[in-house]
């Protein structure tokens, strides 16, 4: 009788069941082309449980001019975000260190403050937000906002990042402006930036023109 | 001078009317890998009438424990629904049967009653919202509430229903809690059901561990 | 023993049952302001069971020129659809009737046949597709293409439509070009028919000018 | 020390970097199958300043029926804008002509008047909506509108469109109605136009059936 | 002459300035009735550093019966939030103590394991996936799966969530089941669960019928 | 009989006619509160004509540092715009002068140019896409780049914007860093910029700090 149940349970159900699973995620395939809207699904047949888990976000080298250390689990090293709209990130910033100004075009950040005292902020083209932080404390950066973290306290400072798409883009100020072939005077320009500056700043980051 | 003027309409519509038909329907290619906007399109050229119609929501057999019959057109055997968020199933339950507590954690369902009496209900950790409904009457289950519908009334009863998506999953939830490997204690843990009952039903739904 | 447990489990879960509701649905609140995302959800408090359920329907009549009848069940008649993406409407056609070429340019239309015949079909700048459709057969129009119903059979065909929108426009085709005050010369200028035909379906349809 | 400064900054940002840049944009790859989303992306070593140009959307020949002439820019010969939702058109229209009534299933369109006068103009079931429109003045109409733009004045008019859509389709009431094999009885019975009157037009836009 | 330019770029942005920053950000008036796409906006001049700024994701209190601590920032706690597609959660599990298994109808949820060994999987109808996490690990649970948390180790376990919704709903399966008033029997019929079972789960979580 | 025909028409499309129109567009009322999508919609009734026109898309002023005058046509001076996602902008650029830096956080922008010589760009963190643009081409910024514009030619320069969004915002980056109140060393620690020319810019664009 239970026998006869479980098949006819999995007659009704077995069409259904084997196409939703494709539906319920979409673990990426990044050796296919990306789309618009991710990965092309990888097969069910070959994901596991170990597709959903990600080892390692743990405190990045910080000796760097910034002083902060940045590890991140995102849609290219956990394809199991694909489609899914969110990823994460642990910043670690040394004493006098900051997060320099950059943007995310795709992406809302929300700042999980864990150690330390770290000062957040955006910019908007009349005003700006930002706060001193404390562990237990939460900072949110809308989409596209140029913004920027600074340890403010005593020691190191550290803490987690979400984003609202599993592949954020980053766009640092000073590589946009510095570390390409952009011609010196265009920068200039269209910053009113004094030549010398960008000149000097380019030499920094290794960009020329 | 009416066929100059086809022979211009045409020149100066046909960049474009070639282009466009792709953008006004996407029958999916089932063979190629899905994404999370579906499948990819099937080349226009190969589509005919035949793709915009399916044969057979009719009547399912309804010889299992639960007493119901489920037929369903859904992308995976009707590929023209790709990309346009709509589906369909019909459903036959037999006296004294019902569709078992289940979820489509991407769909929102509009159950319409053809024939019969069905009580049909969701609940929410605060409430539940449930009627009884006679041929006319609509019923909907907002997407990924846990819902049930069950035969209330004197002979067979069935329904159309349609869901919000062209893929829509079920996840039934004994399938889900006593059909697969997942141990026992674990169900136990994370229910409070004794373990008594988890294993009773583990033996029932074919489910292990 | 278990009333504390119960005190703890709404305790720690209280916060979250009483907000997450509001997410889980949005009946309209249809006295409020429409906005693009539908309708201000209305208070949970005074959300019942009678929310979720549309009565009647049924055969629409059908004493009008198309012998059609047409009953709807949309977000203005039944507010629990609304930011749902979905709702549905009964055809009936009496035998020779008709469903008017028109589009729905905001939805997708699933149609379910349940009696007798219909032809249906949708037009695109190169092509039609089109099919003779029996009882248990589906047809799928891609949203905003032009289309028609015809009963193609003997005696009455009846059928249920579901959309992908809980507020489907529907934009009948002589309705868009004869009913209202759009001057006659430039409908002809703008479709090439003959004024002269312009002008008899003016005055079929009540429209000026 | 600027040495290892942009060393370091490279390291750290070097992963992101390399994969959000294929976030940022997605240049379509026209040759892979389209999808629900649009094109694959092109690989980003291969995208270069040329592909964020289009050439040459300047006066489209104006020697038809209609006397208007169209020229289009979208994902079909500009790539880059697959995913970004807009493309434009420039539309040129000789004393006394028009664009015939049509209507785009997919996007809104916003025409610019850069030149003469246009009365442009949208029809809904109950009403409609019409200026007539010199350099300078805007036009919006929402998506899936039956519309027209008629040149109202003395000389040619023309003017500048964008669409909310990166491949937004053009769908012509004539095209749709008289230029392919629907049977002529069955475009009659679902318009009332007079069977001659449909035979009329079938003739003249090459139609059949 | 800088006072001059001053004055020129504030006059020819300034239209620009003060309509864009309603757009930034969007701080939900919690006031206002609810909408499908969030709360309506708080108006920009009332809005503040402080806004955007949450106090307080620490441990939270574990004396209940599954020994878990929960404490979360979302749009009911956290307007800024509104609109962004993103939340966050701090739990905290005693050794013993699980997260019970539940939904979120409406969200995907990614795990940080910060401190002690959490078991964490979920279930589909053909499968589960499951993992034991340390700290620096993440686990992603795709929206609307059922899925439970585990303190598999020694000593007490915490981590953040993030949420892919600034409302993430929690849908825990006792609480839907066993705390309201649906009676036993409709329970019993539609899980197969033993009704004493029912009964006595009922009365453990306060519900009836 | 045509009498009867159009009163019965009328009845039976009635009620979704008076329901649809307000689907079919959604004039902004601009004194309602805005909500994350868009502005509640103006009553049908108070809706004509005039709603669907902008005047004045005309040149605007250059006299100012950077020799750009810029009208803008979005939502909250063109209303009908509401929920379209689309918008428009004519910009006229003096020889010599520029559009400086700027990114547009939520619309990709389509620049279409109709006179002189505009030498359009964007910066990515490893590259940047510039090219010079004749009448007639077209050059895209997706969506959240750093892009500037530069007259590149003899006399002045005329284009037309269209954005993917009814309410672009313009993230100028001498604003966001030098017009407001964010303390200079703070700037520089957060950009490497000189301190010195830090303050320089700030007395210049009116910020302090």
């Amino acid at each position: 009788m239970k026998i006869i149940y479980i098949l006819f349970i999995f007659t009704f159900f077995s069409f259904t069941i084997s196409r939703a699973s494709l539906n319920d995620f979409c673990v990426g395939d990044l050796k296919a082309l990306n789309t618009n809207s991710g990965y092309p699904c990888k097969p069910l047949a070959s994901v596991t449980s170990d597709d959903f888990v990600f080892h390692g976000l743990v405190t990045g080298k910080t000796n760097n001019s910034f002083k902060i250390g940045v590890t991140s689990a995102s849609v290219a090293n956990f394809p199991a975000l694909n489609g899914l709209g969110i990823s994460a990130m642990r910043i670690d910033i040394d004493e006098g260190g900051s997060a320099p100004l950059h943007t995310h075009p795709d992406a809302t950040e929300l700042l999980i403050v864990v150690q330390g005292e770290i000062t957040a902020g955006f910019l908007t083209p009349t005003s700006f937000y930002s706060k001193v932080l404390k562990p237990g404390d939460l900072f949110v950066v809308p989409q596209g906002m140029l913004h920027f973290a600074v340890n403010s306290g005593k020691g190191s400072a550290s803490g987690f990042v979400a984003f609202s798409s599993e592949n954020p883009s980053i766009h640092t100020l000073d590589l946009l402006l510095f570390a390409n072939k952009l011609p010196s005077n265009l920068v200039a320009q269209t910053t009113l930036l004094d030549l010398a500056q960008v000149k000097k700043l380019k030499a920094r980051f290794g960009g020329s023109g």
